[in-house]
């Protein structure tokens, strides 16, 4: 393990779960044996380290703020300004540790405020996607691409998909309730031993079927 | 018809339907026979002529600026900013003409922005609803009610009803095909003989979807 990588892992064991952060993001519940715990994304960053250096100085460390549902990861101190051609969002959440590629997660709505189109793409897929700006308070970046609408997906070890019967990439329907209910389609079923069973969506997604944090949905076909 | 009704159905008939709109608001398609085309409505507010008057001047009439699906129904020139205790959105769009009641239709993602807790209702039920400040140019009003999430919904002419076998005030299911594709519950039918054919979603419900102006849905239970 790398020395940043343990600086890393150091500050995130000494992270108090504690009332930190008031944001809408990667909030989650407890799943029964049916249920799945939702995790509700709003627009962040991940950064490679070479682009943390760009942004932040010289070999700068992100600083792990709160932890996320997903091992490992976390949500930072750090935020960045994204900046289209038509427009900039402010305060946008960078996610660590540092990742091999950055990559900017962005809303479906922020596409307009931006001046971009963003495909709606899985993580790590972003091959011809789209371009912007990220500025921090050392330098900014111009991406050429890196810049996408997450697909909704449902991260879970492989105990998990033996209990839901599903395979990795496979794609399922998920069920909502409640008085703005009902099933959104094409969810990317995602199996990895360091996961942690959750369905990412974004505040929109969640926003529009009145999803919230202590909300969990089902697989149903 | 008074003077103010007169005036301003006088400034419909001179607006030419052009790109003046750049904006998310209300946009549609034709329907075919089965599919109903969709109209997508931002964050708006809804005034009474003495709200009018309080927020732009004594007898001050609204100016239309973009026709809407809805017959006699405006995107107005004139914007509002509304506050609540946590923020405060600006260039929100006034929707003529002036009604017996003003309300205020935000989106679920703006009860966070502006800290207030606004519930999802069909448009004209603000009993009990939330509140907030409503600024213009030359005043404010303080609204201790009329702030609400649209409930989703689909106007249509009685003839309308009778092809697609539903009447009023029934709640439907509709269906939207793309890779974002879904299905959303709890969408209520509005017959009215002053309605046109359309589903009226919000920007976040259309984002989370893929649905766009050119997008159109099914009614499938």
């Amino acid at each position: 393990m790398e020395k940043q990588d343990l600086i890393y892992q150091k500050l995130l064991e000494l992270i108090k779960l504690d009332d930190l952060n008031n944001e809408h993001m990667y909030k989650n519940t407890p799943a029964s044996s049916a249920s799945i715990p939702v995790g509700i994304s709003n627009r962040h960053v991940h950064l490679s380290q070479s682009d943390v250096s760009l942004l932040y100085g010289e070999n700068y460390q992100l600083t792990p703020y709160k932890e996320l549902a997903q091992p490992g990861q976390c949500a930072c101190k750090e935020t960045v300004i994204l900046c289209g051609p038509k427009g900039a969002l402010e305060r946008v959440r960078v996610i660590g540790p540092a990742r091999v590629q950055t990559q900017v997660e962005i809303l479906s709505g922020d596409c307009f405020a931006l001046g971009i189109k963003a495909p709606v793409r899985i993580s790590g897929d972003i091959s011809g996607s789209s371009g912007l700006t990220i500025i921090g308070p050392k330098g900014s970046i111009q991406l050429t691409e890196g810049v996408i609408v997450a697909q909704r997906h449902i991260h879970m070890h492989p105990e998990d998909a033996k209990r839901f019967s599903v395979e990795n990439e496979q794609v399922v329907k998920i069920e909502v309730d409640g008085p703005r209910g009902g099933i959104l389609n094409h969810v990317l079923i995602r199996v990895s031993e360091n996961s942690a069973l959750e369905c990412h969506i974004d505040v929109e997604e969640a926003n529009a079927l009145g999803v919230q944090s202590s909300s969990s949905i089902k697989i149903i076909e």
